[in-house]
């Protein structure tokens, strides 16, 4: 009997675990909420992630570990991967957690990205924003615990409320200057590396986010079979290059016809939820298939698959219940303001009966505004 | 928070939650057993289903109830449902439990049923096989909880030894004589009925089976539409006359072209499996969207698949992980002769892709005597 360690304990473990029982497996999460939603169906140590007893605990109950999210302070994950294996490694999830050391990465690789700058001193920003120009951003080089830690520079005046804001914070967290992208659309590639190194990408996703949240999913997107090949290809050399083991997404703008990669996902993804009605093989499944050095499934498309993101409350579930292609996921969580609390999936055996089912749904929910843009997307191809 | 109570707590009540988890349910099982696998992903109550305080315990717990065993006392199912609604109904569960009110139901619903015997005494024993003829065989009506209860005459020298055997249970739990069906193929016909009387049925399945025991179902069956309508409608009928709620499946022997009915599954149903990734709606989803009035879901295939099912100890799951269309369930249970403890499901998108998957297991498993069949029935179709 195995027993899998999942340090977080929302939805995307919650969605591992149910995905994982078939294969006979047990679960373990940690979580700082005594009432994360994975909790539900399977046993949770509760505790800061910094907390050695806690994190002692689950080591002792665990085969080994994973992640349900990302941002599980790097010296806790070290000191796990001392007394378990844990994928991905480490330094895998330090540099996702690292806008300078994720984007450093990207370059060296030959993988397009954004203009940026390390900015350690007001003088830095300066020679930055000359470099790079405006609009920028200023960020964190960490989310830690604690928010965003953004500020948009529209113009040369905001670079003084931008340095009273986060220049506190260029020698703790550090600071990232990053061009601002006119983006067309956002894609992802979802893919998964086994043990011994074998890659496979699920078809290439198209996101629209509303209010920095993803809103819809489409799967495959748009998108010609050589920008799908381009997208695969940094993927997979990310991969390679951090000995990458498991699922993890790798979101990509897209402008003019180029794809710029904007962050990687060191774990199963939210663009990756389709999966498990749309394809062979989940992301869930396939994570663990990979955590466990299993056999990796299919990650070939059954049809064509939209997913719509709940966040803050559940609508009404009937108008998908009905949809003959339809799956609802509750995740089992209170509602409130900005939180995932669940999602659909529609599935279609082509793209117009993907619109077709938009279209009900949209209208059944009163949704036509996180529905349209998918249509118009789907109908633009067309 | 709706919390759906099953009675039973083997590995149809585990996949009943993990199917149902993302429609946002809580479930509780109720078992003799304390280890029962679903147990290891929800909560139990411990208890002889005659037991009333547990089942009280177990009623004030949950919003409905249903059950992964028929064989659960009616007068325990009665019981419960004055106090918590219970699907499948308790005169359902009771048809399905007696042997004699199953058959003599088909018979009145003009559903085609091998010749049987209402057997109370002895003379009754001796007439019955003037009647039906030999070879024959004499059953208790009743399964109860004690074993099978079943003895074959093949000539009217056996029938003092069949006496002799179940003579003494045919004034307490009853005893029927049912003619002996060499037929030449087994199929099922799963079924889902709606609290307000919606019918859907799975393609029809057809089933092995070796020692009494399923071995590999089939899906879709070959046979022909007209085959399949008369199953069908037959389903249909015997779940209007129970005014049946939920998944269920109805057992059919096929000899010279013609269907006679076995048996009412009243619950979720082992040739049913492969609609967990073989069609858009698994039978579990549809029995709990059926309980709790939900919509039901599309009953449509996705492709072809072929369920193995593993009896006494898992075999090693490698050589399905490895194929594209290969899905491994392991029910968490430990190894016991005769027990079922796990099932594989292929699914392909045509019935080649299918025998070519087979042929593949098979070989790499050693096990050529288990999809061999399937494999010819394949091939004879072709």
């Amino acid at each position: 009997m195995t027993t899998v360690g999942i340090l977080g304990g929302g939805q995307l473990a919650r969605m591992l675990a149910l995905s994982g029982a078939p294969l006979g497996l047990r679960f373990l999460v940690m979580d700082t909420a005594a009432d994360a939603c994975a909790g539900q169906f399977v046993p949770m140590v509760v505790g800061d992630y910094r907390d050695e007893a806690a994190l002692a605990e689950f080591a002792s109950r665990v085969d080994v570990a994973t992640f349900d999210f990302e941002n599980v302070p790097a010296e806790s994950a070290q000191w796990l991967s001392e007394r378990v294996p844990v994928f991905p490694n480490p330094r895998a999830l330090g540099v996702a957690q690292d806008r300078l050391a994720e984007k450093t990465l990207f370059r060296e690789l030959g993988i397009p990205v954004p203009d940026f700058a390390d900015i350690a001193t007001r003088a830095a920003l300066d020679e930055g924003i000359s470099r790079i120009g405006v609009p920028c951003i200023l960020k964190t080089r960490r989310l830690g615990y604690d928010g965003k830690g953004q500020f948009r520079i529209k113009s040369a005046a905001d670079v003084d409320a931008a340095w009273q804001a986060l220049g506190a914070q260029a020698q703790t967290v550090g600071l990232i200057l990053e061009a601002f992208v006119p983006f067309e659309r956002e894609l992802s590639v979802v893919a998964v590396r086994s043990r011994d190194g074998e890659f496979r990408a699920w078809p290439l996703t198209e996101n629209w986010h509303v209010d920095g949240v993803l809103s819809a999913s489409l799967a495959p997107a748009q998108a010609s079979s050589e920008l799908a090949d381009t997208a695969f290809g940094y993927a997979r050399k990310l991969a390679e290059a951090l000995d990458y083991v498991g699922v993890f997404a790798l979101e990509l703008f897209c402008r003019d016809g180029q794809l710029l990669a904007n962050e990687l996902a060191p774990r199963v993804h939210n663009s990756g939820h389709w999966t498990i009605e749309g394809a062979e093989t989940s992301q869930f499944e396939n994570h663990l298939r990979a955590v466990l050095g299993l056999p990796l499934g299919d990650t070939r498309m059954l049809g064509h698959a939209c997913m719509l993101n709940w966040v803050g409350e559940l609508p009404d579930a009937a108008p998908v219940l009905r949809e003959p292609g339809g799956h609802w996921h509750d995740y089992g969580k209170s509602p409130r303001a900005g939180r995932k609390v669940g999602h659909a999936t529609l599935r279609a055996d082509s793209a117009e009966g993907i619109t077709r089912a938009l279209r009900r749904v949209g209208a059944g929910l009163k949704r036509e505004s996180q529905v349209d843009p998918v249509v118009a997307r789907i109908a633009g191809a067309l």
